[in-house]
């Protein structure tokens, strides 16, 4: 005698194949209930099983044989309901159950959070254990997993390997950003590195950039997946302290090979939301002021991304300026950092579509970017989309020895750090090129969600790491 | 004027479509020599990309301009060569290259560390940044690949949703487990965590799991695949410090449910690489002492899984004991953990298959798994195959609100740190069950590899976190 029955079908199953269910009996489905009608004659239990953004009606008689039931129902409570699948009469949806039997297997009380009406993304952050069973948030983790699917399969079926690069490090990636520190040294004692786990202060990466070039160099195509991290208390909608990354690294690419690769990924990205995911494009449509996202999706996935040097967006920023057509907070200049204002200036106002600026002066980027012949700027590129600017940042990695060794010492850098990264340009080198993807930006643009908190499960930022 | 020709070819891709290019001209690939044999009239390359294990050998004719930049090449040179492709007329390869035009990308000298003959595992260790260049290391790395997406097609084609559960935490899993600590602290500063980063000490995850089921309780069917870490003292072939695991959390789901699953899973991955990953099983199968690897696959494969209580499993392993069949170093009785040589036992020479052993006595086992009526085992699950014993651990949850405040505080920890954890049980609790695998362990025994530090690119673990 089994205690609980196997055999259940997800939901999402049952609607996408309603020609096959309808007029099948005996099925089973498993879930929550969203919503209820209650009367004597008959009620109504609205049930989601988070298999897709989509409820299932079930319409119970009072024929059956626990109706009294039915009426300590109420929103959250877990069933199991068994019954005959018949197409639906009302509108909205295209098949429903007629129950033979329904069973409560948890209930909720008067406490249970997510019982009241107004439940605000502020609030569901603090009941975070809990929000999986929201509409908006489940409909963007399964959006957060599309697009890792998606990424794995991309990536997977152009013979690159996924790898995994160290989350704890010696090292530092760029030279820049805060670290967190790993430890097993008792709080408070004198910071003997010696008796730490690793033999030195050891970190929490913020790239994995410089271990995938050793890979590269070797399996030749490679992507990472994985956690990194900043320690900086920026306390914006826009960062976390812990936040997922997807890195490409290829030998024998170029700047141009890079573009057209972080084109293609994010147009497949794209499709794949596009072509399986749109009940929670539908859904998130209706939920911020973003408007159609499916609209805004399916023009990025046509478009042709256009190509221009920093220098040439620098002049049209400059002329912007210049002619009053539009007002900067920030100043343009050459040798400028762009920012989110230039950027999106240019993706949704001059070009009308994703860009893809290259050639950074070499000052505001990385020292592992490889030098042009100008000898000013570098093989640099970033990806800006419409709603969001960057998307993507990439670059043709410096290849040549002694201008590596170069560029560490003028930035200050310590070589001896290096030595294995240099090494790579000592022995069997070969041109390469890698960009990032941040995977909580990306969910952002797809689903339209304004707060990064809410595309990760359990959001990490200053002073949070409940649950 | 492009510097690198874009347009290369994996030469896993000409190996596999060997009939399609054959008679091809122009040609392109990229790659690093692997041997040489050079003379006057005629030499050959033996060229690999990393793309697969096998290598091209390409031919080349005096005729070819720069014909005496072959004389000063060595392995490990990386090189670019376009050809014709024509069959070969050797042995062991059904196609060769006749190269057009040959081109040195990037030289090595005498210092370049995998030119020795013997280069041990030992010693590749010490150059991990290159030794994703080795025949062994990258044929790993490739079958490191081949199990992870495999894991992603295998849920997703289910319709689990891949999450991502927080790395830093405030939590323990297991209440078990030395664990790092994450801070921001200064080193030597005096232990005041509400200047920390986050407020409190936090660590780095030994476990998704407690999140994992907070998302299947309201995704229905989740996996997690991230890093995990164990500070422990352990320096054995079989540990490190960081390691990355995948934990499926089903809601709705029993033992017996998780069983099938895992089985399943467990089916799916070894089926892949065997179909998939046919050079590198063959080449690894030359390498160890583990004899033929397909021989030992392909039985898993196509095996049903036995399934054995632990009352029974002891019985048998008593009775193995008693009658002098079987000498064991640790003593066998009910209540006792279950070693590897017990393991071995049970699934090498007793059922001479993949077994699963359920139903463990709840004082060895952790305070989330499920009761049984007994009182005395909870619906714990280990799955045993032969060479290595325990690959996967799992269990049914706890799903009775009252009986895991009693576990808690039996095993005393605090109510008050699995407050959102409890309240899953509050509030519209399902059955459900989850387990995980180690992916390193699981690498091993598709590979044969019997130190853990050469299944992963670059291994933590006490006193190294080199590169």
């Amino acid at each position: 005698m089994k205690e609980i029955e196997s055999k259940r079908v997800l939901i999402k199953k049952v609607l996408e194949e309603s020609d096959k269910f309808v007029g099948q009996e005996g099925v089973l489905v498993c879930g929550w209930v969203r919503s209820l009608r209650k009367s004597k004659h008959c009620s109504f239990v609205v049930v989601n099983d988070g298999s897709t953004q989509n409820a299932l009606q079930i319409v119970v008689d009072p024929a059956v044989a626990n109706y009294e039931d039915i009426s300590k129902m109420i929103t959250g409570f877990c069933i199991r309901a068994r019954g005959k699948m018949v197409a639906s009469q009302g509108k909205g949806q295209t098949i429903e159950m007629v129950a033979e039997k329904i069973e409560i297997i948890g209930t909720v009380n008067d406490e249970y959070p997510l019982q009241k009406k107004a439940t605000s993304l502020e609030f569901l952050r603090e009941v975070a254990h809990l929000r999986a069973r929201t509409n908006t948030i489940s409909s963007v983790l399964r959006i957060r997993h599309a697009l890792s699917f998606a990424t794995h399969k991309f990536f997977g079926d152009r013979g690159f390997f996924y790898v995994h690069t160290p989350i704890v490090t010696a090292s530092d990636c760029e030279g820049a950003g805060a670290m967190f520190r790993v430890t097993t040294l008792p709080p408070g004692d004198a910071a003997d590195f010696s008796k730490d786990f690793y033999g030195k202060p050891t970190f929490l990466t913020v790239s994995g950039q410089l271990e995938a070039e050793c890979l590269a160099l070797g399996l030749g195509q490679v992507y990472t997946f994985g956690p990194t991290f900043r320690a900086e208390n920026s306390n914006t909608p826009r960062h976390l302290s812990e936040f997922w990354m997807i890195e490409p690294e290829v030998a024998f690419c170029d700047l141009d090979d890079l573009a057209e690769l972080a084109s293609d990924y994010l147009q497949f990205l794209i499709g794949h939301v596009l072509d399986h995911y749109r009940p929670e494009l539908e859904f998130l449509s209706t939920q911020n002021q973003n408007g159609d996202l499916i609209s805004r999706l399916q023009a990025v996935r046509a478009a042709k991304f256009h190509r221009v040097s920093y220098t040439e967006a620098v002049q049209i920023l400059e002329e912007a300026m210049n002619s009053k057509k539009q007002k900067f907070e920030f100043k343009v200049y050459w040798g400028c950092d762009l920012q989110t204002e230039h950027e999106r200036y240019l993706t949704e106002k001059h070009f009308m579509g994703p860009v893809i600026v290259t050639d950074y002066p070499k000052e505001i980027k990385a020292f592992y970017m490889k030098e042009n012949p100008d000898g000013k700027t570098v093989r640099a590129m970033d990806v800006l989309v419409p709603g969001v600017g960057e998307i993507i940042g990439g670059s043709q990695r410096e290849d040549d020895h002694q201008k590596l060794v170069k560029r560490i010492q003028e930035m200050q850098l310590h070589e001896k750090d290096y030595w294995w990264y240099l090494d790579l340009r000592k022995f069997g080198g070969a041109p390469h090129a890698g960009f990032g993807l941040g995977l909580e930006r990306a969910i952002m643009y797809v689903t339209g969600m304004t707060n990064i908190r809410d595309v990760i499960a359990f959001p990490r930022f200053s002073g949070s790491a409940e649950f």
